[in-house]
This record gives structure tokens, sequence and C-alpha cells, in this order.
């Protein structure tokens, strides 16, 4: 399981996030981390799992897998192979990838069976409660109006965190929710922490930042 | 809002269930169900919304909306025209149609404003829970694999139906819940509400039968 | 088939586009028409497509059909059912309803069994010459970033027609092209018609519209 | 340009065809072609094309494209990143990852400027005709009810092929044909070619088979 409170990075298909570069960019993210309690961790496309997995050090999450098995699937991402190439974790039901409730369920308990950690999306405190009863390790709630903008979520629509933290609270304890959308500064993560979340989820405040190293210390000293 | 115990026929795009042939099913629905106390309805194709609703006496569902409001959305289905036509409430996320949770949320709501019954389709135990939490007026649990089959959930799966009804009703008690996928006769009737439901959604069974008036007694005798 | 040249008006989800509004739109646009030479229809929402057949006198098209028979198709749009309610024939692949090619070429081919006139939206020219090989009656060019705007397809990007007739020619000559995104005016349509269309598919120029009589003759004067 | 004729072998997300299993599947498959004119490929899952690429010396081409650039695209497949991990070409609307049109077009366009090599799957003579006005490098036409079972194409319906081949060659000359869906021998291979193919894409004939030695082999002196 991944240590909490926790920083998820979306490295998306953003130019800096895939290959070397990203490669480069994870080496920049160890550097910053070193010695904060924060646990970091990125979310990559799978076609770089295995080699940020191999030459970095920090957990590495798949962006999206679905709810397949062995078979006749092409063009789907395999959890199980997903797994053997290094992943600890997924995203499921990102708002740039959406499933169906029924997928998500599915999707949920591969992980399980094969031992990754999920990390599945919502929009608002409704989707987030739903979520919740099908029991993944984390959710990440992101108002889709507020991804990549400069405000975060924690400070433009806090109730949406703390209403969210709440309900899943009653309908599955375990769950443990994510901070996403719009999280740039560490005022934000340590507002998002105060709310009740988890952590946060991220992706172009850092992955596009002029200075990475900077803008990650920023978040983690946020979580202190 | 809708009458319990109720039956829904789901007409699909049966040969039988569309246009004038439609009507005349309607119509001999009607009859059968003349005296009974279950409420019968049926959920039609939007192309005869209008004509059944105004021709016929039973309550009409869509089979189908989409979670959108006035503007550019071609080919899509909007509540407001659905609920002018004479609809009373529409199916949802049915597995023939499935939608993303983000959609079913948002197309709850949208019957809330527009004053739309909504009947939710889950597949199992946990995307009933997790549907509960959305807040539809009804969902109906349908297991895939039995979908058109011969042998009622209500026989070949009960824990699916007494497990939906009992985490629904830890969620959310106000959501009321049908039971789907191979209904045929009252007896499977009977077992569904013994079970906790609060009526069936049916298809083919009826539907497609030789004798319809016959079918439909005797489905409606297993509510008494 | 459709006489040409020819004004499809999409009248998609727009609050004046459905129901008793969209009939008081269609004899409007009746009115406007009476006397031109240029063929008039719209393209409806299927919950309408009965009633605006029935109480006004142009031809309906369907905004959209699945490539479906009779059968479990919960929640799509049968071509039979469509043709029965009295539309003439269906837009197919609008870009705010995108199907796969499988499924076009299968739409395509339901169209000429039931005896529905087929028009398929394409977004450039090569997905033009790609789509004349299935064979539709028309298909209506319109790049995605030109919908809804103030500028015609025909004035901004003039290549994209007169290439996409020229292609088309090449590889079936049967099938006709219409001028779609970001008509407005009668110049438009005149342009089109110079840029060798048999016409054009517009929304929200006329639906929308302040005085839609004015609007309509002027979109008819450029026919002539 | 993969030299032709060719055999492309679909990975899919069988058991056999992933990480070390996968790698071992190519070492055999390397070992049988040794020596035979034709030209041998696999289509793997994202996640292995790195892997696969570096460890094998078979050309890799990934199972799926999406047609996004950089940025904010969470879980899609982004061409540039296929290329930078050893991709050599891609397949794109394969029957069980299907694409709409618009987006065919546009991955064709992105493997062009990417460097890769493009191969549309088709179902149908028409819709072959259709891709072929999009240009890709090959495609390969599969009628879905022959995918994974006995009979081959070639032998089944060998019209399709022949057909295939003669339309595209009006529209698009460059374009080469590949024959798919239930290839399983040598004398399949031999029609297939005989019909006028560039070669064969096929999958669980081989990655599933019990000596993939030797259906190679016979597979390969069908070229012969």
């Amino acid at each position: 399981m991944l240590k909490t409170p926790c920083i998820i990075i979306n490295l998306k298909t953003y130019q800096q996030g895939y290959g070397k570069k990203g490669l480069e960019l994870i080496k920049g993210l160890e550097k910053a981390s070193a010695g904060h309690k924060g646990q970091v961790a990125v979310a990559a496309a799978t076609v770089d799992i295995k080699y940020f997995s191999e030459k970095g050090s920090l957990p590495v999450f798949s962006q999206h897998i679905d709810p397949v098995g062995f078979g006749a699937f092409t063009g789907h991402v395999l959890p199980e192979a997903v797994k053997e190439a290094g992943a600890v974790g997924t995203l499921i039901n990102h708002s740039e990838r959406r499933l169906t409730i029924a997928d998500i369920g599915a999707a949920v308990a591969r992980c399980r069976e094969v031992g990754l950690i999920s990390c599945v999306c919502t929009n608002n405190v409704d989707t987030s409660a739903a979520v919740a009863a099908l029991g993944p390790d984390f959710l990440a709630v992101e108002p889709p109006e507020l991804i990549g903008g400069n405000i975060s979520v924690s400070s433009a629509r806090p109730e949406i965190i703390s209403g969210s933290v709440e309900r899943v609270r009653t309908i599955n304890e375990k769950v443990k929710v994510l901070c996403g959308a719009g999280v740039k500064t560490g005022k934000d993560v340590a507002k998002a922490i105060e709310l009740g979340s988890s952590g946060v989820l991220l992706a172009s405040g850092v992955v596009t930042a002029k200075d990475v190293m900077a803008v990650m210390k920023d978040l983690l000293a946020g979580l202190e």
C-alpha cells in the first residue's frame, strides 16, 4: 500500500513526461522529495511503466487499466501486464479516460486480484460516495471544470473535498480520499489535508513547471 | 411517482415493440392488467414515446436519456423533450446502453430537475450500492449473464437481489430496488418481492411471448 | 430522394427546436420557403419525428440511427422505427455523435434496406473521400472547429468543399456533397453551391436566430 | 517500411504474449523465421513495446495508438512515446478497439508525422475502400465473425480479400492489403497471397498454439 500523506503526479501525455525526458523529471522529483515525509508517486503512460520502474525509485502507477483478463483484447491494458512491468497501482476513470460504472467495479476487483493499488477518479460528492461503495484503495475527487486551471479545488470548492471525505467515511471508511484539480502550491496541499484528504493528485502544476524542484519542495512542505 | 409493486416492460427494439404493433401490445397489456393491484409500465424507444403516451393508458418510460441540456447535442436524448412527449420516467445505464459514472450522476440529477422518474440499471451488489449513493428513484439489478435467458435472477442468484436491497437500504433507504434479468413467471415475480424488491423489469419474456395476455396475467398474479 | 439544392436544418437539442416550439419553428420555415426553388428539410430529435412529420409539411430527417435490427438493443435508434414514424432520412456520424467506421458502413446499408436517405457527416477531405466509398446518398463536410461559429466553411476553408467534391467524384459520383459548419447567410450558401456542393447543412444560424423568417429567406435566396 | 510479404502476429492480451513469457514466444518466432523470406513482426501491448524492442530482434508494432499530441490525455497512447519506445508501427481500429472515422484519419496522419507504419483494420470490402482513402501503409481486412475461428477468411470468403485488393487499388494503389481472421496454416497464407494480399495478420493461431515453432514454419512456408 502507498504510504500517506501522498502526492501522485500524473504525467499524462505531456512532452516532459514520457521516455528519457520523463525519467529525468522523475529523477528530479526523487531528489526534491528526499528527506520529506510525504510519499511521492508518478502515474505514467503504460509504455513507460517498466522503464520508469526499473530506472527510477519512485512508485509508478498506470494511468489506466482495462477490466479484462487473458485473451482477445487487442489494444487493452491488462492488469497482470502492468503489474509485471513494475506498477504498484493504477488510476481508474480519470476524467480524460472515463469508464462505465460496471467497468469501474470490475477494474477495482481486478486490482485486488493482481495486487495493484486502485485510485478511482470522481467528479463530485455524489460520485465519490458512489465509488466508495466499490471499495477502491483511494479515490481522487477532481471537479472537471477545475482540472488544469490555476485555482485549487481545496480553495475554490472546499466543500467538495470535505463533503466527499464525510460521505465516503459513512459508506466505506477504508477508502482514502485524495484531492485533485488545480493544486499548485504547498498552501493548496496543506488545505487539502486540513479538509480531511490523504493527499493530492496533480499534473500540469508539476510536470509543466519551469522549476520542477522548487514546485515539488513547496508542495511537500504543505504536508508538514 | 410510480406506484409499487410494479412491472416495467422494456420494449427494446423488438419487432413487436415499436410503432403500430407496439401500441397493440400495450393495449393487450392494459387489458391484462385491469383489476390487478400491480402497476404496469413500458419502456419505449424515444421515437414512440409521444405516440404510446397519447394513444395508450400505461405510463411510458424512455429507455435512455442523455445528461444534456439545451444546445448543440445532435442525436442526443434531451430530458425536457422526453418529458414534454409524455414520458413519466426513464431507464438509465441499461446494460445495452452503458454510461460513465459521471453521466449517470448527471442524468439522475437532470431527471430530478425536469420531473422524470429515474431507474438506473446495475449489474451486481457493488454497483447497486454505488448507484444508491446517486439517489435515483429506482435501481434495477440485472446480472448481464442472465439477461434474455430462461432463469430468473431471483431463482439463480437470489443473493444478488437480497444483497442489493440490504446494501441500498444502508446507503439511501429511499431508493427502491427492482429485480431484472430472466424473469418469466409469476413465481419469479413473487420470489423477487419476497427478497425485498419493489417489482421487476423485464423484456423478452413478455414482448416476444406467444400469448402476451396469459404471460402478463401470470406475472401480475405473482404480485398478489 | 431529397430534391437538390437543399438546405437541411439540424434542430439539435436547442430550446427552440423540440416539441411545440419546434413545430412552430417548422411552420415558420415552411412559410419562408414557399415559392422558393430550394428544398428545405429539418433534422429532428427522434422523440419528435412522428409529431413533426404529421403536423408539418417539411421532410424530416432523424439526427442519428443505430446500425441495429430487431432485438435486444435498449436505448438504440432502430431504422425501421424511424421510418415508420415518418422520417425520410437520417444524419449519420454527426461530429456530436460519432460512430466507428464499421458502424457507419452498417448504418448506410441499413438505410438502403429500409428506405431512408443517408447523410453522413465528415470532417475533412480525407474522411469525405473515405465515406464516399461507403456509398451514402449525401455527405456533409463539417470541419469541427467551424461548427457553431460565425465563419462559413465555404469562406474560411473553401478548399475543403471543393476538395471534397473532387475526391468524392473520383470515388463515387452518385454521392452528393453538402457544405456544413458556420453557414449563416445567403452569400455563404451561394458560395457553397459555386464550390460544387448540392446544398448546406446548418443549425444555430437558423434555429437560434432572432428573425428566423428573414434568415431563411436570405439563405434560400443564395440558392437562386 | 516493413518488407513484404509479411506476417504480423497480434499478441493481444494472451497469457503467452506479455512480459517474460511474451519475450520467450518472440525468441521462438525469431528462430522459426530465420532463413525464411517472409518478414515476421509482432503487435504488442504498449506496456511491452520497449522490452520486446530491446530484447528481441523482430519489429514491434503497437496494438493501438490514440490520435493525440502532447498534453492532457491521461490513459491515452501517444504516438511519439510508442515510437521512442522502439515500435516501428501500429495497428489502428482493430475490431476489439474500434475508432471513429475522424480518429482513424487523424491517427494515420499522426503516424506519418512521427514515422510509424500504420496498419488499419477493416471488416469488409466497403470499409477497406473507405480506409484506403485515408492513405495508411497497410490495411488488414478481418470479417469480425471469422476472428478467432478455425476457418480462414481466404478460404471462407475469398471475395472479401480479392474485392478489397481490387477496390483499394482503384482508390490508392500504395496501400497494401493484409488478410486477417482465421488464418491458421501455410495453405491459408498461400491462398491469401494468391488473392493479391501482401501478407497476413493473425493472433490465436500462433500465440496459443501448442507447438509455436511448427505452426510458424508452416505459415512461413506458405509465403514461398
